[in-house]
């Protein structure tokens, strides 16, 4: 039995309070209290689960939360529709919300609710020395904790997970199979860590030694605060001196790459593949998108958005869309897009141009 | 003794029958009896190993698969050459077959037998509730299986493999060290999957919520079909609803990101550091070169090519060969190259021109 | 108690001898001893720390080793300042050496000295056959050592370490956790490989047949050189014959993917996210900047430097510093990329030149 491998539903962390757990059957009109939401048709509809617009069943709920949605309602045979304020004038029982989106996720965890582990530290983990262990956590088989760590409560380490010496870890943090968090370093509450990712190791600074390089010694370690969710397989380096720092809701993809002493603002996003050199500023609420790459000691402002692909060599200012390799703002990167679509032609008017010229030299001779 | 991680030769998977497995020696007629060739030369030549054209000894066998071999084939000290049918004309032996580099890789199975691990579930491993264990099925130290798992028969988890429950692995698939599979997912036939690839973990998905994000659950999970060869440090993440589907015969390179609900077709390749925005569908036989990006739902064509850090931004149509970033036509593509290098140039003659209009409306007067 | 996976600090990979180890204070003459420097000042400024320019407070010293520090000297409170040879005037004490990065990375050591764990295999480790090991080893436990493996001196393993059979590993080499090395595999002295890293997996070699791929056995390995340095997350697959060889010196940052039969010469630096594809060889002292990537069978010359985001389509020659995609020689790139942002106002240039043509021609009749 591998206990806090298992999966048991109380619910515990989506803090939601079923009607029916074992049936997951529910009143429409409890979906409507659950999410804060106004129904329109019948509040006694029982909902038995929730899925996409096009594959919903009758006793399903589902989303038209963008107008292409709403357009086509009839192609849906949901039991209910989860739609913004205002939406009416359709035969569906709707349910009115402020965020679709954000209800329907909290309906879709209300039907799959996120697996809890039994609190228990598998025998089979091995434990380090001086270990402050938080109420109710949950440690898998062959997970591997350092000395003097400190875990908060509800703290749930998979298998194959190895904790380095001196880690602090917040409340309610999952922290998936295979990942790496070196000595030192500050994970916060609500962290989630996917599989494979790596916290903590060098960063990639050496000294030019004549032909060869002297190791810079990484002094520093990373802190992640709360609320925020790491995909798989990222890299996250410790700091020359101080901290990496990614900040409060901050959310990666897969395959990301951030450098030493790096900050990464409060909910700013960044898409799979990006990677982000040593000692850049990002602000919050920026978007990173897929295979960007921003060059060292940059600053990427609040609010700004960097498209897929994006070299960036300046700091870019707030609120600022990017986009190109070197990057430059959006509309100009769409202009020279289409300017270098029609070079052939213009290059042809060019010659014609010339050859015109020419003709009319020759026509009126040296002395035109 | 780590029997599950030990190597043992009886060519089991190969299914090739070696004449002498403990010489490893064999005539030229007999690997032409395997690979279905045709001798041109002494049938009775033995041969003791296989080695690349340059490098190749006289009691070795190489490969003249293109033509640029057959130009230099007298610079091959090899004792035999495998080549296409109906080439001849050689003083080498000739080992003639219908595809030479497939019969070239058979003979280099041949003397190099995939590894095979005694059929044991080492004690160090740990093994959940309602384990389905197929026969001849070997599990390396400290590997973890969680609980409900299916295994076929001669499956093979390296140590430090994690396997989350729920999970479902066919006959002959081989899961490298360090791996992680999330829960419910699920693992055709004859897979192999190289080490520190994550497999299942959560799609990036998060409904935007004031300046907040709230995240998706991802109920969904990922199906690998059979004949898929998975790289190193790869990430695969599960469905939202439904599954990310990687299908028969995809070969993906290391580093490679596939998001939520992805469908991958059937022998299509993807090389290292692609990566692959969710909901995209990826048509039979295509090939993805090295870098390149798709951006979400859009759909690339049966036989496609995307070329190396292509950034793809619309559909693909079948057969289409495309590159750039944005992507285009790969003809359009070599021609706005060469224009573009010739730009500086065209600004001359364009500077020209005005220069000589302006030198002819002035000698002309304004009244010209 | 996790002995192999605790930090004592005896200095003893450093080299270094330090005065007061518990106070960790040591007076600026010895420190120039230790980098062999020259003192202008207080040569008994009794020193407590090293620190960054900004930060340094008065018992700390910090580094100037560029101009722009030089000029806001007056703006650190360091105690003492390492500064190149030659270089005097200011009224902080100065530690004057021919390198002062390096410099500086010695004392960080110096105080910051390298983790080094007790010599100790866990019982907890899985130790195959035929182990040869050598003194002064360090196993965490959970890690696995496959059959006849060998370790040099001073080799320590952390947690989660997975290593094939038949490997050897050179003295002082520190492998991170859940690194996996492939059997067969050779990796020398004093390297560092970080958390995360594949070595060994199988290159990504098919041979096409019809519709499907037939899988190239990869029979060879990788060898890794001394004082190489491989970051986290990375994946270097074993040769198809022969060896991937990753040559003394090299540096690689976060997630670069080396393929099968790649060569990278001695002291050259791969960042972050670079992929380079199957045999290219890529010379001494050459850098290859963060997203780059290198199609196959190139050759990168010795002190070649590939620009950020680079795709490499043909060999470049030593020295060379190219950039774009397709690369080409930086100066060439950095003058087209201001005529491509000068495209809009040519466009114009050249229709006004159309018009003023037009209205020549109309002006003066057919017959002009």
């Amino acid at each position: 039995m591998i206990e806090a491998f298992s999966f048991v539903p109380p619910l515990r962390r989506a803090g939601l309070n079923p009607v029916n757990l074992l049936m997951m059957e529910i009143l429409l009109s409890q979906i409507a209290a659950l999410v804060q939401g106004n129904v329109v048709g019948d509040p006694n509809k029982l909902i038995r689960g929730v899925a996409p617009f096009e594959t919903a069943h009758e006793d399903e709920i589902t989303l038209a939360g963008q107008a292409k949605f709403l357009k086509k309602m009839d192609e849906t045979r949901a039991g209910a529709v989860i739609v913004a304020s205002g939406v009416e004038g359709f035969s569906h029982n709707l349910l009115q919300v402020d965020n679709p989106p954000v209800a329907f996720a909290q309906v879709m965890e209300f039907f799959h609710p996120p697996a809890v582990p039994e609190a228990v530290i598998d025998p089979r983990a091995v434990i380090g020395r001086d270990f402050v262990c938080g109420a109710d956590v949950a440690i898998g088989p062959l997970a591997v904790v350092g000395d003097r760590v400190t875990l908060g409560d509800r703290v749930w380490l998979f298998p194959g997970v190895i904790i380095g010496n001196d880690v602090v870890i917040g409340d309610d943090t999952i922290i998936y199979p295979n990942v790496t968090v070196y000595s030192r370093c500050r994970i916060g509450q609500r962290v989630i860590i996917h599989a494979g990712t790596v916290i903590g190791s060098d960063g990639f600074g050496f000294a030019p030694n004549g032909d060869q390089y002297y190791k810079i010694p990484h002094t520093g370690s990373v802190q992640i605060d709360d609320d925020v969710e790491i995909g798989a397989n990222n890299t996250i380096d410790r700091g020359t001196f101080g901290k990496t720092w990614v900040r409060r809701g901050v959310k990666t993809d897969n395959l990301v790459h951030i450098a030493h002493n790096v900050t990464v603002g409060e909910n700013s996003v960044l898409v799979a593949q990006v990677g982000i050199s040593g000692s850049v500023t990002i602000g919050k609420n920026a978007i990173l998108a897929g295979q960007a790459g921003i060059a060292g000691h940059l600053r990427i402002g609040d609010r700004a958005t960097v498209g897929p692909q994006c070299g960036v060599g300046k700091s870019v200012p707030d609120g600022a869309v990017v986009i190109g390799s070197p990057e430059m703002p959006h509309k100009k990167w769409f202009r020279l897009q289409r300017i270098v679509a029609q070079l052939p032609e213009l290059k042809k008017r060019l010659e014609a141009l010339e050859k015109k010229l020419q003709q009319m030299e020759q026509r009126n001779g040296k002395g035109f």
